[in-house]
């Protein structure tokens, strides 16, 4: 049983937490927070009974008055643990890796955190093995994560030399509301970074992207068009999206009008947060013309990259050697696995 | 054991027919729909395994190259229940009202039904005991439910003399992709119909309503100004809304910002599609002076109405005489009951 | 001729600067800002010829730099003014407070900021004469603004005893893209603010309102309800209403749905920048039954606090005595004057 | 002096009215509507003066009640011109078609219009001598009039060889407050058919492009990427474009962060409904690299179709032989000609 834990109980952070506590070989040790936020008042109603660690001494007593049961600090979590997921905001985690070598914890960091609080940009598959032998793992952002995943599949089946991406940003997640747009859709400067990340995590890729942000906030939408090493039928390209690993279809024709009625399908579904692990692709906007292949896909901002950043402890902890072995371990206690 | 259909898979019927599985009392004998649209596709895949009956004869064949397993008619299932719950777009239920009267079942309907349906308009918390000997009822709604709960929670408390409301109502659910406006607010003719309602289902009641149309999709939030017949104090208001049945309060200073928060709080959880039931009302927005008393509360529009929907089931069948009665074991199955 | 300044050229000090050049018994000597915002670059382009200077000496290479002509800086500015209204962001006004004291010359500050920066709280067409004596006055917020004039103009007709309002806010104006929310309605605490700046005012009114934000640009939407000294006919409301100063009546039956058609059929009339000093109130929204009066306006919050800005200048410097002589010749300058 | 009607007084038809009573070789006849809508009442109190007909005679007493002096029958008007720029709503110029047929009136018909009105697609700046034998022409729709402009400008400047294009498009103009969505991104099937005009009105260009609506109104925002016959710089291409007709560049670093910040700025200049002919593209999206050129452009979706209407009036009547010459002068006229 490797032991984690995770620091920073936000949006996902708390996704984390469920997914590991449902990997059966590892151990949940706990959460850590500094305030009794939503996300804390709402894991203790729930009755997860995941135990709570405080990560500022002081604010014991904030959480305990808000009856947050408060187990310890974050030392002394860190004390227990062999790997944590940090989930902490944008620059929290490079303060926080220092008391994670202090304690000789290994943890992951999300796309947010500056680049240089890891020697390696990670998402699993596309190089599960850089991780193995790195302490302290950068994963790429949700958006990098979805293409990634849908960009890998193509590449192994058909190979791919260059691919453009337009980003159409959801601004913010439903309850960050001090976030705009309201009216309004903002271009990014070209190229965005997530072009320049997926190079990173595919450097035998040419890729280039842009970036205009949008007030929705059920998840980004990307059109991804890509020059592949040879022809092929666009039914080819359906086949590899239909099989792919944490890649799923939809249609139009059958009611997915948006990347909001994906979200309402998954609530109707009884998904706990309505939430999606997968990238999801709409079969009617995939088009293969010679070597090109378009596609658009969603991307579930708030669930999209937990999977990985559970691969990444296989990785680094040894759990597994091979890569797909690693994704379908984790796939198959998250239920999503493809057999 | 009283036989239950429901008519109309749409976001109020498939909730309907969640509740209703859930009264022991109670046996859901099945759905009807016309086509393989979302919620139906959900229902299948979810394994919730209520059978299927397709409106529409002619429709079997769509419904079926769906997988959607078609156990037969409208008139199929009519044939096997005391009573449905008839949740289909407005103008519909008209033409299924002299369906149900064929087959001698008795139904309720919902709020955008045409007042000629039915001899009354139904809010359980006003009024259960219309309900008994009237097989067609339509209900208010879920503006006016939500408001009727609280002022009779205060009226029995206190007294109220006249009531006035500012609905800031939703524009869409949230895959009503449909619908607008983007950047507007649409104010409504005063008085709104919301106010007439609630002076019908609390006759002794001089109520007045305004109504503004505004782009959000996860709640009405509406300001309410009642005149009470005594003097009281804030706290007097707030334990009455503590305690009342199927009203849930909620800090701004916990965290619950916006009506967006509440429904996140939901997802985190666990509930399923983050449903709530109850009305919400913000304590920090509650406010006695002298005889006035003030306060904003939150319509989670999608599922208000489904405990009323149930309780009127229990009015017309007979189940229990006394209205608390009722109430109280339709909570209790529903999961929010307070004691 | 009276010499004006205006410190601040954002959304508000624009449109005062222009609302001042219209002013034929006022001088507008310049404008201040310290960067070269947009508004800035539209005054250059637009060649409306202002003399711009720059509030921050060491800016003011950035500023000509992007091809803004500066005259000097604010002190310069100072030198040559008898009074300047000052627009710049919450908190900046202090700040300047002190600046201006020193050159001798009295200012009017936006109702953002603190109220500890004036002995009164300002709004002509209620307390046109409270500016005569005071060198430094503030006005009262844009939603107050409209408010105040409507209840005046039904005071002075009918006598007010209590107003209740509940505003619709619009969370940011069109270009604050960094203002949220995107899906969401966040009611503040009870009272809002404004209630208390309406009964400052009025100090014989008895006032209460509660506040709502949503994801809307173009304007303000209020819910009103008084009390009247006295039982009156809708028609005696909406008589008022159009002949009101500062008010502007539409019809919903006309096309007027939204404020958004407000603000669409400014641009359809050419107006500049679609601008609007009126307070807008929709006719089929005005209800009166017996001593209760109801109706919902439209605040344009870019532009209606331009002519009580005017105003305030015209008190303090003794340009009328009179209160409507005052308010009347703004408003014939402005071209918005009802004979 | 050509004499030209406008049949449809929305959105585009007052934008087109406007722009032909500019043209100082044009004599705009008059307009026609059939309801007093808020263009027609704008148009009434502006005091524009221009003559205004009824399509349906029989509606003719429902615009004189409000207001709006009727001069005639659409048949009237017919009879006073040469030709007609019709901007009815899809559907409605079919049958105009046959009407101006009869009276041996030539006409343009909008983007939304089917392709069977016409022989022809037309852009002027891809195929003005198209329309100079064509009795009914019709145009591109306001997406793909602004990719013509913009791809032109680089084809005839480096050679295009192929174009892929992302339009994040604006769901509904401000005041169309019936269409949302309000919080989703809303993909289409690929491709959609602004490709194909594409390719329809550049023959010898390969083109593909995704749409995807968003809850936005002041624009449509599309990523373009061209592979082009030779390699080039970046600043080629940003020469291209800042001297290309009917093309506007925005510097982001001068504060032009979105769409809306246009929009804003107009109305700060003072331009009449802050509407913008050009198409905008931001200067920080444009790259070069290697035979790739990348870029993003704005659609003022209201008025960008103006220009392109007044010229095919132009081509079919014979007032300029060359298109550049046609072009320029509309533009003098509209007063955005570059030089």
């Amino acid at each position: 049983m490797v032991r984690v834990g995770v620091v920073g109980y936000g949006t996902i952070g708390e996704r984390i937490a469920d997914g590991v506590a449902k990997q059966q070989d590892m151990e949940l040790v706990g959460v850590v927070d500094v305030a009794p936020a939503l996300p804390v008042r709402a894991l203790v109603e729930s009755g997860r009974g995941y135990p709570v660690y405080c990560g500022l001494p002081d604010r014991i007593p904030d959480m305990e008055a808000a009856g947050v049961p408060v187990e310890g600090t974050l030392d002394d979590m860190l004390e227990q643990v062999d790997m944590v997921c940090d989930a902490t905001p944008p620059g929290i985690g490079m303060k926080n890796k220092e008391i994670y070598e202090r304690h000789g914890v290994k943890a992951t960091f999300q796309g947010g955190e500056k680049d240089a609080i890891s020697p390696i940009l990670f998402s699993s598959t596309a190089n599960y093995d850089l991780a193995k032998d790195v302490d302290y793992i950068k994963l790429v952002s949700c958006n990098t994560t979805g293409m990634v995943r849908a960009v890998v599949a193509v590449d192994e089946a058909f190979g791919v030399e260059k691919a453009v991406a337009t980003i159409v940003r959801r601004a913010a997640d439903p309850s960050e509301i001090h976030k705009g747009p309201i009216d309004a859709a903002i271009p990014g400067k070209v190229p965005s970074h997530q072009a320049t990340d997926l190079m990173r995590v595919m450097p035998h890729l040419d890729a280039m992207g842009f970036i205009i942000t949008v007030p929705t906030t059920h998840g980004h939408v990307i059109t991804m068009h890509v020059t592949l090493k040879q022809e092929i039928a666009t039914e080819h390209a359906l086949d590899v999206f239909r099989q792919g690993r944490r890649i799923r279809t939809f249609r139009i024709e059958d009611g997915f009008l948006s990347n909001t009625h994906i979200f309402d399908y998954l609530r109707d579904l009884g998904v706990p947060r309505a939430d999606m692990f997968e990238v999801g692709i709409w079969e009617e906007t995939v088009l293969a013309q010679g070597r090109d292949l378009y596609w658009i896909h969603n991307i579930p901002q708030e669930a999209i990259v937990i999977p990985e950043n559970i691969d990444a402890v296989r990785a680094r902890m040894g759990m597994q050697v091979d890569k797909w072995d690693a994704i379908d371990t984790t796939d198959r206690y998250l239920g999503i696995y493809k057999g």
